[in-house]
């Protein structure tokens, strides 16, 4: 295939095209790097949904009941679901994924999982690229969960146009772990699990919470939204504050800023694979390798100072 | 202070002085890192610990319990937390923080507190350089906390020389939840809190999987040892442990090898540093900033793989 009959393919919403250049851009694919430029001219029109919240929260099936209801309003949906790669986590995650299954058959639903990588030369394809693709297939929303934890993490959802934070009733101190960060990216809060005891408890102090801050800086107070797990009570008033959030956005130009800072962080995304792509190589064919590095570095014949100095001047000339 | 007076100082184990040089570290001072430099030569003969587990194992109590037993043994202990930066585990950070408080009097006790930061450019002092300045300080343990969350904080348990994977009982299936990733980088075990109902099991549970892997992979099996948090039962067992896994690792000539690999990890977080500084630098002044860079992209008057293709012509040449 060209590389106008492949934009054309994933402009055209087929998965399998789709699915094969994500696994390009993954491998450091320099075509595929060109097809996703020309991409760019066709992204800007889906609602990107961010949802967050500690582990236990039960951000999968609220995902689910959410990919339900967009599908019943016929829109596509394209989520990508953040792997933090925990070796703890590991086990719940795998959970989530099954349980997310049931729309594998549905080709109104494209579903990637991403591996974030503190690594550099971490080649793994950038949750901005991928969000891309699936803004080029047309998918009208794009759901981006994360676990929450880590700085990348909270990176990856400044991606997203609406973020939602999930907390559940009877967390211990939860509200006292929603901290300062969590308020600053929230624009709607889902108190899930709302048939536990404590659910009044946590409203109240999160809706204290959420005054005591808006009021001092004069912004839009986050609303809080109660939803029932496995039953789906509650989706629909989500999905009516996801839209009166999408209205706010565009009606206050904000989405304009919300997108540019969007390319912003796919622009960080780009240098950062491009120069650890750089580096893998000066390690791989300068220097004899990361197993000979490590063999002089065992024999203490040099240190990662002068190594450092001698890959930065090979780099940079 | 000339550079000589300041190795002097941190090699006699000045607090003021290790503290003043992580911060320009920090700052990305190039005498500090100068200093950094020639550190290296008298680093090597701590005994890096690496302690992880999931929130609420009771980490830092254990910490506290190991700090005490070391310090009747007259060792000098240094202490990395590395703090994920979570906006959700903030709170119980913190709290951790406050509990260690206890050793701040003391001369022999040294913590630094190191937030993981996924971003290009990020300047803070890496976990590495850390280790690095508290080796040359003296100490004859230093111990590395992490919540062993996301790939950053795997990443830096491979400093230690020995890691400590920290569990409790009745977190519902962890044990399943400690997969295959854990099992790689834990030297010991520890079941803490073992006051609490099902310890017997969660023992045999992780009896079973690491026999499984020891016989197959023909490797050491890591002992487990059972503590309990407050009263510190276990500690002088755990102590004992970590010595026998010292010995085992002088005996069998893996320290060396240990050694190498926290060079070739200090070596990447050189470049990372050093590269990241170099962006920000062209985007501060080659393209008018990043607020610049933002206002054209709201515009659309360029894109992130225009910008990207532009700084790199600039980085590179």
């Amino acid at each position: 295939m060209t590389t106008s009959e492949i934009i054309q393919k994933i402009r055209s919403g087929d998965i399998r095209t789709a699915a094969r250049l994500i696994r390009n851009i993954d491998d450091g694919d320099e075509l595929a790097y060109g097809i996703l430029k020309e991409l760019h001219t066709f992204s800007g029109s889906s609602h990107i949904i961010g949802i967050t919240g500690n582990p236990g929260a039960g951000k999968s099936t609220l995902i689910n009941n959410l990919i339900k209801a967009f599908r019943n309003q016929n829109k596509k949906v394209g989520i990508v679901a953040i792997d933090p790669s925990s070796p703890f986590s590991g086990g719940a995650i795998l959970g989530d994924r099954i349980r997310m299954q049931e729309h594998s058959n549905d080709p109104g639903v494209f579903m990637r999982s991403v591996a974030t990588r503190g690594n550099l030369g971490g080649l793994s394809a950038s949750t901005s690229s991928i969000v891309r693709v699936m803004e080029a297939m047309g998918n009208d929303v794009i759901i981006i969960e994360t676990v929450g934890v880590g700085q990348d993490e909270v990176d990856i959802i400044k991606l997203a146009h609406t973020t939602i934070v999930v907390t559940v009733p009877g967390l211990g101190d939860d509200i006292q772990a929603i901290k300062a960060g969590i308020l600053e990216i929230a624009d709607i809060f889902v108190v899930n699990k709302a048939d536990k005891d404590g659910v009044e408890k946590t409203i109240r102090d999160l809706r204290l919470m959420l005054e005591l801050k808006g009021n001092k800086e004069g912004i839009r107070i986050p609303p809080i939204v109660t939803t029932k797990g496995i039953s789906g009570e509650g989706t629909e008033n989500l999905i009516k504050e996801i839209e009166n959030h999408r209205t706010y956005l565009i009606s206050s130009g904000k989405d304009n800023f919300l997108n540019a800072r969007r390319d912003y962080i796919e622009l960080l995304d780009i240098l950062k694979i491009n120069i650890g792509r750089r580096i893998d190589n000066i390690i791989e064919t300068g220097t004899g390798g990361k197993e000979e590095i490590l063999k002089r570095l065992e024999r203490r014949e040099t240190n990662p100072y002068v190594l450092a100095e001698d890959i930065i001047k090979k780099v940079f000339g």
